[in-house]
Order: structure tokens, then sequence, then C-alpha cells
């Protein structure tokens, strides 16, 4: 299958920091392969990430790149750009496609930004998609997207080299913790 | 059909602002009738969720509760509560169940905690259910229980008496403005 790697546009320290670790625990629990913050470079967000994959498994990549335009630019030539943004085709009329291109083993580059996304963003997206065209946060797209795209299937998927494991329990806290 | 109201608890002022901001547009774009919002008492969530209703549409309910026992315990004699939290069990295991109790009108009351939920919720709850056993977001959790409750079309729903309506566009921002 192709790689899906997920790309924080405009991360702002101060503002952003619990919306973009949240964006990064998302990709990760919903199957994509990493992340690539951008915007403001915050070391809490990426140590927060980190001890997450170390504990709950993995892999997940996680890396800071300042220059995102080189990032999209190249990204071009190896695979798909989708960027969602409300201002998309509504995903109900564009998912076929997109899990068809997945199935060709296409890598795919999603995009999600902060509060004002450059309108170069836009025009370089090979897909501009929306999860309803109404406001609500990118941490919910992204989730909804890659549920979408792997059909419900990365809720049970096992992650590897886990320290800890949640046993799905009906009233209580269960987990197991494994030693490495 | 039942009434879906979403209980956002512990709501911290400092901060959760931004993520029980995007819990409660999360909870009107994804189909729920409604947000309680427990914890500290924020003026600006609550004028924020009530300006992106008067813009885009509603109905939408947004109200404060600081007793959010009292509201469970009241809305256990008239519906079902669901708790999202990673330790239950996962959406894909329960989720025939719970489709099934709303298509016969019951009512939804859906928990989403903050960082630490007091272990009476676990108890209280008429189930407890993950979206995936992997720690990620409540804005996530939220928008893929709806999604799937929902099956997809809460996401082509039109909404009521907006001013501002996306035309969704392959490659550009386009919006209509209506006079209300």
């Amino acid at each position: 299958m192709g790689k899906i790697i997920v790309l924080r546009l405009g991360h702002r320290v101060y503002r952003d920091r619990r919306i973009t670790t949240h964006v990064g625990l998302v990709a990760r629990a919903f199957g994509a392969d990493g992340i690539i913050l951008s915007g403001e470079h915050d070391e809490n967000v990426i140590k927060s990430l980190k001890n997450v994959v170390e504990k709950w498994g993995g892999p997940f990549s996680i890396s800071y790149e300042k220059n995102w335009l080189k990032i999209i630019r190249d990204w071009k030539n190896q695979g798909i750009v989708i960027h969602l943004t409300m201002y998309g085709i509504n995903l109900p009329d564009i998912i076929e496609k997109l899990r068809e291109l997945y199935k060709q083993n296409k890598n795919f580059l999603i995009i999600v930004g902060a509060e004002k996304v450059p309108s170069i963003i836009f025009e370089l997206a090979d897909y501009n998609v929306a999860i309803g065209n109404q406001p609500h946060s990118e941490v919910a797209a992204l989730a909804v997207f890659l549920d979408w795209l792997f059909t419900g299937k990365e809720l049970t998927k096992e992650l590897q080299n886990a320290e800890i494991k949640i046993i799905p329990s009906s009233h209580e806290k269960k987990i197991i913790r494994k030693k490495k």
C-alpha cells in the first residue's frame, strides 16, 4: 500500500500546541505512517508524540520542516497531495476516486492547516476535500478522512512494539503492560 | 428521531478553550442537536459557538451546567448515556446496537471528557465506547462516533437559517451570503 503522510501547516506554539498534538495523535491512531510539522518549531509537540509512539506502538514517523512549500512540491513527484478544507469537494463526492488511487499504491500527502491557509495550497493540492462544508476542526477532519479512506479498518489495526495495550471493557479501565 | 446531546466534561479555561470549541463545532457540524458545557464556566467558548450557529445555521443548542452528575442522572430517565473513552468497547463491536437504539427514537447523551474523567462516569454510562483503543482526541472521537451513527449522512445535511454557505469547489474558496 502507498504511504500516508500528514503535513500540519502553520503551527503556532502558544495557540496551537494542543490542537497540533491532537492532529498528530489522530494521524497515528487512524493509520497514517507519519506526520511532518511545519510553522513554528515546537519541541514539546514532537516530544509528546514520540512518547506516545514509544508507549503505545508504531511505526509512526515524526519530523519538522520549516519549508512546507518544498515538501509539497517534492511530494507532487511521488504521490497525491490532498488538502483538507471546508471549501473543498465534499468527501462523499470524492472518496471513491481517492480509495481507487490508494489501491493503486499511490502515496498521499494530507495537508491540514491552522486558521489561515495560504491560497497557493488550494492551487497546489491535487484534491481539496471537505469533510462536510461546515466549519469544525482539522482534528476531526483528519480522523474522518482517514476513517473513510480505510473504511473503518484502522480502528482494529494492531500497532507494533507497544508497552501498553488496552483490553476493551464495558465499565472499567483495563490495560496490560508488556516488557519490551 | 431521538435527540443527540453532547456533554463536555471538565473544561479548563486556560488549557481547553480551543479543544472545547472544536468539540462544540464538531457536535454541530456532525449532526448533534446541542452541547452542554461543564467544568469551568467559559463565556468565550459559548460566544464562539453561538456566533457559528448565527452565521452558519442550526438549530443547535448551547448551554452551561456546573452539576454534570445531575445532568447524567436526569438523562438516564429519558435516554441512553454514552461515554466516549479509549478504554471502552471498540466502536465496530457496538455500533449496530447503538444504531438500533437510535432508530427506536432513543435520546442519546454523549459524554466527552477532558484529561481525567471521574470513574463514576464509567459506571453511570450505559455504554463506554472507544473509537479505536488508542490515545487520540475527544474531538476526533466525537466526529467519528457521530459519523458512524449517522452512516455519513450528516456530511450532506443542510442546516437552517444560515447567513453563509459554501459552494464546494475543487480549487478555490466560494461562498454565498444570504440576507436573513
